[in-house]
């Protein structure tokens, strides 16, 4: 019942195979976020998913059981947290396609949180796993807002090209898995 | 089954009635959350409650429905968000004593965490309700941190006239529902 990792211990991976066949795109980054939080680095969380609980049983003293509940949209992205004093915050999206990033992948109130956050002096963005390239891309709000922009009267997607001009790569590795954050240093200097 | 807010709206308030009676103080608090983010003021949402799904029907084209789960303990606290630059982070709790708040309303990885973003740069507390006294008090991390560690050889708990000494009365209006970003100010002014 209870899933409470212990944060304070040492990362460990199993395998030394940096391929991400096999593991989820939302896993890898959980593994990142708790090498950054096991290590002091940054504060950064996947919030739970909004879910309208309907019936609770309580069948023994031990704990609740919930019998049904419903799933709800999402208001905000579903990670974010503080990374050296700033605010972070981020969706993160995983495609099969090839040559593009259908903009239909992320909810418009998802982009709206995200251009608040940018407005209110936070860090915000997207990560964008293209799984047949087995290539991540950050992506900052500001770029992204203009895309959303276009896809008003034209393409309703970013081409891979153009994530890969106004994107940046992260790169991966053993630990952290995804190394998010040196691109998000990159973002800090330039102001 | 979708409880999705409608951000833009104007604050609207039924009462005149500032009274806390028959308003909980989740819903105190989230109000003047939506006030916050409807004036465009400060982003802060409460967190979902974590929740460990186990078994999901899909009887109709129309949803999913959880039909098997349960509660998982926070890792974090309830409330976060970005305010002024600032990455802000805090839990509430109630409580109906007169003369002391227990510690024990605090997970101990929920103050672990406090602390945490307290180190990173945030800015984090806790809020306090006292029901019987209609008080709220804002009591920031850096003293809630000596009163745990009192904790641990003294006293499980703050005393009414600690809270009082040591943290900030939270005004409650009209919209806002409870004003702790003025709270807020004074801590970014204090630096």
């Amino acid at each position: 019942m209870i899933n409470y990792p212990n944060k304070k211990q040492t990362f460990k991976k199993k395998t030394e195979n940096h391929s991400n066949r096999g593991m989820s795109f939302e896993n890898m980054i959980n593994e990142t976020n708790e090498f950054y939080l096991s290590n002091d680095i940054a504060i950064i969380h996947k919030k739970p998913i909004p879910i309208q609980i309907v019936k609770v049983d309580y069948p023994s003293r031990s704990g609740a059981v919930i019998k049904e509940a419903y799933y709800k949209v999402p208001s905000t992205t579903d990670y974010n947290g503080i990374y050296k004093g700033k605010h972070l915050d981020f969706e993160a999206k995983e495609t099969i396609n090839k040559t593009s990033f259908p903009l239909s992948n992320i909810h418009s109130h998802q982009i709206d949180h995200l251009i608040s956050i940018e407005n209110h002096g936070g860090i915000s963005f997207v990560l964008i796993f293209f799984k047949v390239h087995d290539e991540i891309y950050l992506l900052e709000t500001k770029y992204l807002k203009d895309f959303v922009k276009r896809s008003i009267s034209g393409r309703k997607s970013i081409t891979y090209d153009e994530i890969k001009e106004y994107g940046y790569i992260v790169k991966e590795g053993y630990a952290p898995r995804i190394e998010y954050l040196k691109v998000v240093d990159k973002i800090i200097k330039k102001g």
